[in-house]
Order: structure tokens, then C-alpha cells, then sequence
């Protein structure tokens, strides 16, 4: 499963204020944490600082580059100018992700031609100028439509990730399980993979990873390719790694053994 | 999801001298343990003791049913004159399994009559004369041999648990996932129910818990509804308990939050 490193993101107080300090050494570390700990993407979120987001998207990546040069990052803004500004900076030699478009014309019109453009993945939320869907079915009838018209306009629908939108299950119990049905719905749509916000499912729940590594095992069964996620969490991890050898994507258990001797696990 | 604690078993060393000396103290303690951990069955295993296996599923169920009126056993046993024997013993205000028959023609002519007289449960194993399946769709069909068979001979079969044979992943990969696809499909047999042994899944390998309790939420999202585990493994119990929280069978979180107020949680 590919693993997004969700720990960049400026709502948690730490990263706020490195941020606002331009403390580099803060941000670096906990890119390379990330990294070391599995995430093939690290995800970079500047929408809640205090200052310019732009200015704060640009100094972050450059300082992530700058020491990592092949760092692979996930743009995560409601914002298109300061995805545009984040894309403009971006210099190192992995990949991108953007997050995110929805099935909102306005988002598509000004994100689409970026994500183009700079030849990058896209991340892509079940939900429209309608709000956010309940059933299973409303979500991939939104993927549906998000999906004829990014392929319409020639995005390589390969570089796909629809993410159903988990909602805490401490609210709104039902909707984790019509996440899980709407993910082999939506992997129908060719070529596509899914992608999901893992900790929103265990909001307001204590001992969150409990929920959280649950839900993840429940969700890889399903389909689910990808996930935003703190892949510094063991349990998570663990749960990852042995999701992998329940299901057989792991030779001879040669990963989970190695993550077990490398002290990741649990 | 149905518990059945599975540590009242003569392969661990401490049972088995237990049982040798005859320690009730012992055996009690594992039963009451197991019990307020959230087992609702507590499997009687005596088959690999040094001596008299009836003689000590005898004395076993006695001394637990002496301490616990109301103790519910699961009669675990390779050979039906041990079955025979432990129903004739048990008096208490519980319930019981028989574990197991198969689709072997002798194991049913010796166990389902034991099984109606006594108005008890019953596993069935997947498995025949030409040993054990590989694919889903032979546990499916042996399952379905077993169904009609016990069917027609008067058997209800809502009291009928199939257990369609884990295997470790460790030497057989594809194993758990052929379980797991079994689960749906066997499901669709009028009102049965399916069980499974779950330990066996992460044999050889470390961290077993790790492997058991991410096997268990995607069997509990496959349609599994009762396994034989250990309900002392607090990583185990977290994954049942966020399991319910997960599929909605927890309404309002209220047990999930109770099992951590507890400490059951990990």
C-alpha cells in the first residue's frame, strides 16, 4: 500500500509554529522521519498558518527539497494558487500528488491543467457542489462523473486516487461501512486506485490507532491502494505490514519479518 | 462476534500439568479469567494429556462447572467417546458446541445424534475424506455436503458453525485469503453461522498478534461470526471491539468505550 505522511500538516500545533519560526530543522526531520518510516509520499498542508499560505508552501518545500532531493510530496491545499506556487517551487527528483480536486467545476477548471501540466497524481474527493455524500452509491456516482470528465480532457486516469471521504465514526456510524462498500464500486472505474484520510474515521474515540489499524485492515481487504496516514504509528504499521501477508502481497512474510526485526512492529 | 476462549487447551504445558495433578485451581482460574474477558464459550481441549482423555475431560468440565453454574463449554475432542463422555458429565446452566464434526461419513454417524440428544451446537470442519481443500469453493462444497447431510437428519441448522480451516500464512500464503473468500459464499447456506481457530492463521511467525488481530477485523468484515481465540490477547480483544465500532454494531461507541474505561483495550 502506498503511504502518505500526513504529519506535515499545519492544524498540528508543532508544525504550526516551525513554520511560522521557519524552524527548517523541525520540518526536515519530520520529513525524513516519515520516509525512514515507510511513507512514499510526504504530505505537505500550510493551510492554517497564521501567515501567507503561499509564502508557507514555498518555504516548506524548498527547505524539504533542499535536504532530500528525491523527495516525493503530496500538495494538499483548498487552495489552487497555493498548489500553483507549490508546483512552481518543486525541484526535487520524485513525484508529486496533488490534493485535491472534487467533482466542483470551479476546482477541476483550476487544478486539472496544473496537475497536467506538471505531469503529477491527483487525489480527487467524492463529493460536489451538492456537499458530501451519505450512501456508497453516491460516492462512486460522483467518482463516476469526476472520472469521464478528467479522462475527457486527457488525464492519464492511471494517476487517479479517489478518496470516499471517511467521516468519524463517533458521528456518524454508519458511514466507515459505506466507505468500505462504496471502494470495489469505485476500483470498477478503469484503471483507478483509492486513496484514504485514515485518522478522520476515529475522531472523538479514544485509543485512536485501535480504530484506526482496524479500519485500514477492513479497507485494504476492500481495495483501498493508498493512505494518508502517521507512519510513525506502530500499530498502523503493524496492521499494514500484516495486511500484506493476510492477503499474500508479501513473499514468504520477507517484509513483515524484516519490519519485525527492524523494530516497526508492535 | 461469538468468543470461544481457547486456552483450557492440553497442547500448552500449563494446562496439561494441570489436568496431570489434577489442579482445579488451575483450570478454574483459566475458565473464570476467560470468561470476564468477554469469552461467552470456554473450549475443553484434553486430547493430547499423558493419560485417559475421558477420564480428564471428565474431571475438567467437572471442576469448572462446580465453580461456574452457568459456565458455557465448547467440547473440543478428535474422539467421540470423549464427546460422549463430557456431555454426560456437564450439568451446568450453560450452553454447549461440539467441536467438530467434518464431512468424514463415520465422525457424523458418531457425533450429530450425541449433538441433537443433547440439543448442543455444532462446528463443522471443512474437510472430508480426501483431506483439506485449498480453494473457496471447495470448502464451499464440502460445507454445502455437510448442510444438506445434517439437514435432512433433523439437525437446526442456525446452531450449525462452519469452520472452513485456516492455514498458517507462513507456508501456505494463499491460504487466508481462500478462507476469507469462503466466508460470503458459505454464508449463503440457509441461517448457518462460520467459526474459526484463529491463531493457526499466524503460526511461525513473530508478532503473532499482530497477524491474528488484522486476520480477524477483515474476517469480521467477510462475514466471520465466531472464533476460537485467546480473549486475554488485549491487541485481539481491541480489533473485535473496533470491529463493532467499525461495522456499526456498536451503537454509539458506548462498549467500545467501555472496554477502554476497563483497560481491555491495548
Amino acid at each position: 500500500m502506498l503511504v502518505i505522511g500526513e504529519r506535515i500538516n499545519s492544524t498540528r500545533n508543532g508544525i504550526r509554529e516551525a513554520i511560522k519560526a521557519r524552524n527548517a530543522a523541525y520540518i526536515v526531520k519530520e520529513a525524513k522521519t516519515q520516509i525512514a518510516a515507510g511513507a512514499y509520499y510526504v504530505d505537505v498542508n500550510c493551510a492554517v498558518t497564521s501567515g501567507d499560505e503561499l509564502q508557507d508552501i514555498d518555504w516548506v518545500i524548498s527547505v524539504i527539497q533542499s535536504e532530500i532531493p528525491d523527495a516525493s510530496i503530496c500538495i494538499d491545499s483548498p487552495n489552487y494558487l497555493a498548489i500553483e506556487r507549490a508546483l512552481k517551487v518543486y525541484s526535487a527528483k520524485g513525484s508529486l500528488i496533488i490534493n485535491s480536486i472534487t467533482g466542483e467545476d470551479a476546482r477541476i477548471r483550476q487544478i486539472l491543467p496544473l496537475a497536467m501540466e506538471h505531469n503529477t497524481s491527483l487525489i480527487a474527493l467524492t463529493m460536489d457542489e451538492n456537499g458530501m455524500p451519505n450512501s456508497a452509491a453516491e460516492r462512486f456516482e460522483i467518482a463516476r462523473k469526476i472520472f469521464d470528465r478528467v479522462r475527457r480532457e486527457g488525464f492519464p486516469t492511471e494517476k487517479l486516487y479517489f478518496d470516499a471521504l471517511i467521516r468519524p465514526v463517533s458521528t456518524e456510524p454508519m458511514q466507515a461501512q459505506e466507505f468500505l462498500h462504496s471502494l470495489p464500486m469505485i476500483k470498477k472505474l478503469d484503471e483507478v486506485k483509492t486513496v484514504c484520510g485514515l485518522s478522520n474515521v476515529s475522531y472523538g474515540l479514544p485509543n485512536r490507532a485501535v480504530i484506526n489499524s482496524t479500519f485500514l485492515s477492513m479497507a485494504v481487504q476492500a481495495g483501498l491502494d493508498a493512505a494518508i496516514l502517521d507512519p510513525t504509528d506502530k500499530l498502523v504499521v503493524s496492521s499494514i505490514a500484516a495486511s500484506r501477508v493476510v492477503l499474500c502481497r508479501d513473499g514468504y512474510c520477507a517484509e513483515y519479518i524484516k519490519a519485525y526485526r527492524d523494530g516497526k512492529l508492535i
